[in-house]
């Protein structure tokens, strides 16, 4: 049984206002192309955000960290060995983390450091519906470089089965955003199809995960605030946009300028 | 001979629709300035992103992607060796590839690797003019940094030999653009002075010139095509932009809204 | 005694018409995040950025550039290698260089590669007071990641006594920008609470520094007038932006627009 459209808005609003007030530091082992919009999301949502990814740093980072994203968007094997670290450090601490495996399955590289950070039990994994469905392993999965040949329902299947052999939370973002722990569903349908013309996002995202992650008791529910407040600030920028350039501007704008209202009003729940 | 204002202004305007058709996917081992706004111009201008430079992955990468950019902002010897993993496979796969040899000529590395790279023939290479000259072995070209020192006509000999020899596409960018096969030269006035304040814009369009290659027959063609409407591009966020800032933002804007329309009513062609 | 608040403002006035007339080569070993945005703030402003930073390369060059700026940031290995290659190349060609010491006190890693470098004598340190506090070896300061939990005038001390034993100057950002030789201090009033909204404008202050470092005979007024125009520029951006995402747009527009009649009427200096 799934909570009702608003039981999660009204969640999602404590928890938006909670981390606002905590202001979390969030470490992130990001990528070069998303690290600028990451931490302008990070900073503009009200957390604190950090890129650290030296092998001899990272553990020490974690630990004074309120959540852990990892990207494996850079990949080059002192990237790998850091993340390795970090994994293992977050596991230490019991810092939630979360992972986003951009473009696993389109290189053995890809596909296997996935493999070989899942052991480390992220709390939450984000991705498009190809990236995972090669994560749990789907035969056949042939994404198109790190953008989606996939919809989020047909990734169902393999995000439940994902989430329940892991233990984790899984996010599939598409036109519709699945969030699941393996056996609640939530389907979330805000957004705007300019998203998918601003580079970086989706990792901007996994970051934003984190900021909730690091202060939500449940990660199922900080999950499902972080797809909500993103996709609804992402309808917020439509309106004032011109083109991708202008809507990253404005969806900057819009992540500091939501509120409980916005979410209680936007809030778009299929069922 | 060179082709009518027309027949170029035609011909880049059905590249254009060709291009976004077909959405094809550009690998760009980019620099660590370039590749936000890169990777925003190629989604802009309607073609898929990936930066990928781990020398674990290249190759496997090249043979997905429908061309290979590789950008040498960012020199350090892991970045070299995955450089010419990819140049080699893009031979290999006969995948179309395009050379930026930024900063060429201002320190010996930048120098000795853009000689180790012109061997895997690269089908078009581009940049400033001093670029251009450092790179076809102009005795006393001094640029500074990486901006250029000379004017494109300047260049003009040095291109039309290095194209010559190199069985490649030339292309010299400056207020007004160079393009020859080392016969045909094709001579292009759009822009604005605006471009050169934000950074990156020079290996935003090297980018871009491999999405147009990765669906056109004749890389002569994909080159004249994207330094057009990358051009025309820049004349209508000139129209709309108060400072270098909202000129970025005006500009990527234009890339996705610039028609054949606008091609054929601004195309500036220099005899 | 220091200068008045029109000594300052004639001063600074001067030295942007210098320093844009010039067009000065900065290099920078900027971090992954600040490279787009400090490379754009050196080309609004009117310099001329690069970014390089492989060992290899570093140290031709620093030689060939007006000033260097050497931010720790990205630490790993390499990069440290580099950063000192760097600035004993400064040293030996005698360029002014400024040191950013992103996170000093939050890892052993930082405060270790600042400590490597300091000997090296930077011209300039510029970082928040929890960063001077831990550079100057402050006991029991904490910072928070990337972010202060300090006051300036906390600093105060530890930044006088940095810039005594150094022989350089010390500038410590926040809500008052302090800048001291150790004997003379000026506190500066300018900015917007926005900034500290925009990932790495901290940063792109440094390179903005280095900028004006390199064109100034005394790098105290240097110091000065690039907190100065940094500070008023953020003032016009914040009448014009509405969030954090046309913040930084407009921030880069007023770089590129301020004038000496700007910084009359709006420098603001505390006694």
């Amino acid at each position: 049984m799934s909570d009702s459209r608003a039981a999660i808005a009204d969640k999602t609003a404590q928890l938006l206002e909670t981390m606002r007030a905590a202001r979390p530091l969030v470490h992130n082992i990001a990528n070069y192309v998303s690290m600028d919009v990451a931490a302008n999301a990070l900073l503009a949502i009200g957390a604190s955000p950090a890129m650290v990814h030296a092998r001899e740093e990272v553990a020490e980072f974690v630990a004074i960290s309120g959540a852990l994203v990892i990207n494996i968007g850079n990949l080059s094997m002192p990237w790998v060995e850091a993340m390795l670290l970090a994994a293992q450090a977050a596991a230490r601490h019991s810092k939630p983390w979360v992972l986003d495996p951009v473009g696993a399955g389109a290189t053995r590289l890809r596909t296997e450091t996935v493999r070989s950070l899942l052991p480390h039990r992220p709390s939450i994994i984000r991705g498009n519906a190809s990236e995972i469905m090669a994560v749990a392993g789907g035969a056949g999965v042939a994404p198109k470089g790190v953008d989606s040949a996939n919809t989020t329902e047909e990734a169902l299947a393999f995000a439940l089965s994902l989430a329940k052999h892991g233990g984790c939370i899984v996010i599939a973002t598409g036109a519709i955003d699945l969030i699941t722990d393996g056996r609640r569903v939530a389907r979330l349908a805000n957004g705007s199809p300019t998203m998918a013309k601003v580079t970086a996002l989706g990792c901007a995202l996994s970051s934003v995960t984190g900021a909730f992650a690091a202060v939500g008791d449940d990660p199922y529910d900080a999950a499902v605030a972080a797809v909500a407040v993103f996709g609804i600030a992402g309808e917020i920028a439509a309106e004032r946009a011109k083109g991708p350039g202008s809507y990253r501007v404005a969806f900057l704008d819009a992540l500091e300028s939501i509120s409980g209202r916005d979410i209680e009003s936007c809030l778009k729940i299929v069922d």
